[in-house]
């Protein structure tokens, strides 16, 4: 067996001293082995400890030093993935050649880090020199840059065994930053987590980097987590997940002697708006590019489509049409875990018996996490009144939204909550006759999409993954891209210090070749002193 | 009389509704005319809903449009110069020089924000082109940009009734991002709030910016704060005062249904590290700069130094005996409420009657805001059993704590909580010798200063005024300098746009000339396409 059963801290396994779990096979519905041992409160502050510990060092080393760790992660990930495709294959039912390409991103996203602390500018350093010359009173020679927090607990996601979790873009992003991390495990994919966390320490031991940076604890339950988020010594927290979960870390974040800032992105319904002459243009294809998107991962994407506002007009018919047709005819989706799986039908059964709510169901699957597509149906003044189908349902389903009245669609914009995305579909005439859309959505969303749909996120500089809440505990940070090393750094600013006492980042001459603020002007140029 | 008595709402006054107050002229204890009149929860709502609604034209204007208004709010403020620092003379007791510098603070602040939207690089555009041949999957077309939160609570505070009050940074950021501002007015300074209330008015008449974008609120009490924050339309909260209502803040912004971004700047102790050799080097002369540093102000800034490290060596004892003659000579010094000066007299009382901490105090104050400096002094280990001694006294006090071993004064600094600053004296050996001093120190402080006292804080772009809690809520922005803008916006991303739904600032010929981020190269020129 390639992976340990335990805990793993600062590079060494934990005492076997907490429950026992095991993951669950979505497919088969059997129990999977080896059994995983939970962490206990102890782990939990060994491991804060040693992060702490390895953070006076971790944060003094060079960026070409933290960025050899990503990429030795990131290569250690490309070397195992055929191992990591099959567990992960095995915990998750998500597809073989999915796996692949999430491996692929994962370890894409440690090396979009890698290069963006070994380029540098991130740290956003300014200068402003001294003016001792000055009236009414000299300035100072002043000085800043972005330095990292601190210890990060860091919370995988069940729908990205890899993309989004242990080594996934909040552990590489505050890696990056000069953070050490505290994962806890998914429960539903343990030993995904573990072979990840293997690499991890192996990458570490190679690098030699400070052991402490890297620990990965288990729990079937909520104990850890809790302890994790409420420990003294952890300075922020990366989750991907749920509005229940989210909600709770931040509201454990808050609540603390000393409140830290918890990242928390918790999905969405991601609305699409199709325009008239979009619909016109389309016609089915927008049935199947809409009826793929959703579905796509079993519809477990934080971005799926959930609600899709389409207007009455004679292309309607046709597109509905095979859209019913695309539902019905599909084969059984499977969840990702049995609770998932629950909690779909319970959503669908709720539905069902809602009036003014028509439902297309796919024929009923077998299994423990098998699951039928399901497509709804309602007029926009159902779907005003009854604000609670806009909520999101985790599963291969979304909600057709019809409109007659321009009026009814743009009241039901403005009554969005925070998403994800949002996405238009429309010709240039559609867009320059709806540019108030635009200006909705721009208030409602994290990131807008053009005869486009949510689902396929660009890991990149401009990509912003995230959006007013509950899409995301705070709307000024991003979940993905280069931007989301921002969240787990904060500005440090050095006033009258000498050269000698400077980080290399501030000093005159520039090692580092970096573009910085001197004076208001932004350049590579070294100070002149 | 030159200013309204009454609250004003988008450009008019708020009905007679609510309880009167007056301010205390804090050198006199007498009630000032005239009364103010507190607003209602019915004002609160008014107010909020029309910067909700100017908020849809305000962040749609052009950058120099709203510089405009910044620029036309400065000349305001200079232009009435002498009647407010009259009025805020009589309502505070700070020194005619003081408030007059703080008036050009105040105003310049505007400009400097004014100059920044009007540059334009500060929204952080990013373009990563399309690749529509990249395999397996082709790239979109995604640019972003930051952009505008939505209405924004501001809190006046009492110790600067100008540059951290109605038209301080706060709302100067807030407004210079493309939001509208609520401010809720000390009630310490309701005549000089007016006064700025009155030219923010007429400077948006004369700018034709929408009324909305700005309302001001009286009120004695809580209860026009508390509705303000929990308003469902307001976006994020500005707040500069004490740790108490500070984190009430925090904690009503964190438990709304929707969270939002409450940033408050709370304050703190500032430690300063007086090591060996600028004991040796400086002598007398750190008494006399420590000495105007803590009563600068009357011992009221966030900055104020309120706890020092004295290393035991020949040369401390003549600077502590001149610390002592002259705190024990100094005049009396006015405080800004009686409630602060409660607060001051009783946190002394307390102190006084510790064992270990010795009080050197002037002759006895006479009046309702009347105190005397208090020097108070203690050995370090008695420190470090008393954690509590480091809590900030608002006032003209400081603690001198002595050390004779360098572990110890160590151990304090790893010790400390988070604070705005953090300030060491010592000779470049010093510095070599105790670089591990300022290690701790940049995981403690928003700003480091050398060989100088942390008040007289530059407005600046490298400026940091914040730090890790409770000197502030979010260690990651900072309440001054042109940084102070990224709290209130986000990015938003645009992914398959075509140029002529794109901002501005995001189409390919770079038409505002600003700074980007084009696949990865920072840069002013145009994208290829």
């Amino acid at each position: 067996m390639g992976f340990a059963t335990l805990s793993l801290i600062a590079g060494r396994e934990a005492a076997n001293a907490g429950g026992e779990f095991r993951a669950v096979n979505p497919a088969t519905g059997q129990n999977m082995e080896p059994a995983f041992i939970s962490a206990t409160r102890d782990d939990v502050d060994r491991a804060v400890r040693a992060a702490q510990e390895a953070f006076l060092v971790w944060r003094k080393r060079s960026a070409p030093e933290r960025a050899r760790l990503l990429r030795a992660i990131a290569d250690g990930l490309d070397a195992a993935a055929a191992e990591l495709v099959d567990r992960a294959q095995q915990e998750t039912a998500l597809p073989e050649a999915r796996l692949q390409g999430e491996t692929r991103r994962t370890s894409g996203q440690c090396r979009l880090f890698a290069d963006v602390i070994e380029e540098g500018s991130w740290v956003g350093a300014r200068v402003d020199t001294a003016m001792p010359d000055r009236k009414p009173l000299p300035r100072p020679d002043i000085r800043s840059m972005l330095q990292p927090l601190g210890p990060i607990a860091v919370f995988g996601a069940s729908n990205f065994p890899l993309a989004y979790s242990v080594a996934g873009g909040d552990t590489a992003s505050a890696l990056a930053a000069g953070n050490p991390v505290v994962v806890k495990a998914h429960p539903a994919h343990p030993g995904t987590s573990a072979i990840v966390g293997r690499i991890i320490v192996e990458s570490i031991r190679s690098c030699g980097a400070p052991e402490g940076v890297f620990s990965l604890l288990f729990d079937s339950g909520f104990e850890v987590g809790q302890a994790l988020v409420q420990h003294p010594l952890i300075h922020a927290v990366g989750f991907t997940g749920s509005r229940n979960g989210g909600r709770a870390l931040m509201d454990m974040a808050a609540q603390r002697p000393d409140p830290i800032p918890c990242f928390a992105e918790m999905g969405s319904t991601n609305p699409v708006f199709i325009l008239p002459g979009a619909l016109r243009q389309q016609g089915k294809q927008l049935a199947t590019g809409l009826f793929g998107s959703f579905t796509l991962g079993a519809g477990q994407f934080c971005t799926k489509p959930g609600m899709v506002f389409l207007p009455s007009q004679p292309e309607t018919t046709p597109v509905l049409d095979e859209l019913r047709r695309l539902t019905s005819e599909s084969g059984a989706f499977t969840l990702l875990t049995p609770g998932i799986a629950t909690n779909y039908k319970r959503s669908l059964q709720s539905r069902r018996e809602e009036t003014g709510l028509a439902m297309q169901e796919a024929k009923e699957a077998k299994g423990m996490c098998a699951v039928s597509a399901a497509l709804l149906e309602t007029e926009i003044d159902d779907f005003l009144a009854n604000p609670e189908w806009s909520q999101e349902v985790f599963g291969p389903t979304s909600l057709v939204i019809r409109y007659q009245q321009r009026e009814a669609m743009m009241r039901a914009a403005e009554e969005l909550e925070g998403h994800l995305t949002a996405s238009v579909w429309g010709t240039d005439a559609d867009l320059a006759e709806y540019a108030d859309l635009i200006a909705i959505l721009e208030r409602k969303a994290g990131r807008l999409i053009f005869n486009g749909f949510p689902t396929g996120l660009e890991v990149s500089d401009a990509i912003v993954h995230g959006g007013p809440y509950p899409a995301c505990s705070d709307s000024r940070f991003t979940a993905v891209g280069s931007r989301a090393v921002l969240r787990f750094a904060r500005p440090v600013c050095y006033q009258g210090f000498p050269e000698a006492s400077l980080p290399d980042e501030l000093r005159n001459a520039n090692p580092l070749g970096i573009l910085r603020m001197i004076n208001g002007n932004t350049t590579r140029e070294a100070v002149s002193s």
